[in-house]
């Protein structure tokens, strides 16, 4: 019996994370794994009313470091009673964004660098680190152009092009830095495709 | 013409910083200043809104990081959209607690230690560090009876005689590792006394 991991996807909108997630959900129930599904920020009732301050169009602008600020302690609030929880009680978790969103989005998209991110990052627990990182990586366009057919723009899909290039070009200078944790799928490839690239990746925790 | 200082007032439940604050603020006026009066957590739109979610005793409780990283999410955004513009149009600012505050309440109150707060500290803009802090320090048992005839306890004033203690002696401990800084006031003592003491350690900004 191997040990319960923690796998995280990442990638811009519209790279299809959550369908992918609910895909990936039931392909590790048909292995006999117990799992836990659940995304960022969010999953707790705090995380989740913090979600809305963090998302919401009206919300206005807030200063970088604040929204990296509130994005960890939606995130510390999720460690802590969630996703360690679930990962002591031996069942797999699934994350849509976690950390490496934070590397990406305030890091890259908001110019803040890694520093104070790897400072926020050194404050959690070891054991609440993945095992494996998704990256659904796309064109800036298209995800762009996905997210917009599907919903109205919440406060990062209204962001400029430029912006999403920066949280993609974090995303990609992230997963060269972790190479062994890191997996890069190519989002654009029909649902199908990008379904088997990622059973593939999760194959060898199994 | 002096530079603009930036004051802010320590201390447990019940020290009465409300009360010498306004006070401060008339002196300082008096004076010729231009003083801004604030106050943590809130002093902004989204502080407080976070004030809520961190006071509310029904909000039930989150992890002591969690908490942590609450407070310094309300005060990013307390100094990027307030203090700093403040200070930089030469206005003098008074804070009702400040980062000195989190290594009491959070650091010791919450036992996370000073650690994750001088990480956090570090990430603040440097002009945002306070050039006198006025801890009215005064024994927990009297300050939590004053407390308690004003008003219905929050989340903070619910909590144990021995965790007020622990802020306490928190305090006590960085005001012996600030000492230019800080100036520890009696505030056991009557309001007339203490408000002379805060007006004497002003006077050497002046």
């Amino acid at each position: 019996m191997t040990r319960a991991c923690f796998i995280t996807l990442e990638g811009l909108e519209g790279a299809g994370k959550t369908s992918r997630l609910a895909d990936l959900k039931a392909f590790l129930e048909q292995r006999g794994k117990t799992v836990l599904a659940t995304r960022e920020p969010g999953g707790t009732t705090l995380g989740e009313r913090l979600r809305e301050l963090l998302l919401a169009p009206d919300q206005g602008s807030m200063a970088p470091l604040t929204e990296l600020l509130l994005m960890f302690a939606a995130r510390s609030e999720h460690v802590a009673r969630l996703i360690l929880p679930a990962l002591e009680a031996g069942q797999w978790v699934l994350c849509d964004r976690y950390v490496d969103a934070s590397y990406a989005y305030q890091g890259g998209g908001r110019n803040l660098g890694a520093a104070p991110v790897a400072a926020l990052e050194a404050l959690l627990p070891a054991r609440a680190r993945p095992d494996l990182t998704l990256l659904l990586d796309l064109p800036v366009e298209l995800g762009l152009a996905r997210a917009n057919r599907r919903s109205a723009a919440d406060r990062f899909e209204q962001e400029t092009v430029a912006f999403h290039q920066r949280v993609r070009e974090a995303y990609l200078a992230r997963a060269r830095q972790h190479p062994l944790r890191y997996c890069i799928i190519d989002a654009a490839a029909d649902p199908d495709q990008v379904q088997a690239a990622i059973e593939r990746a999760v194959e060898r925790l199994l």
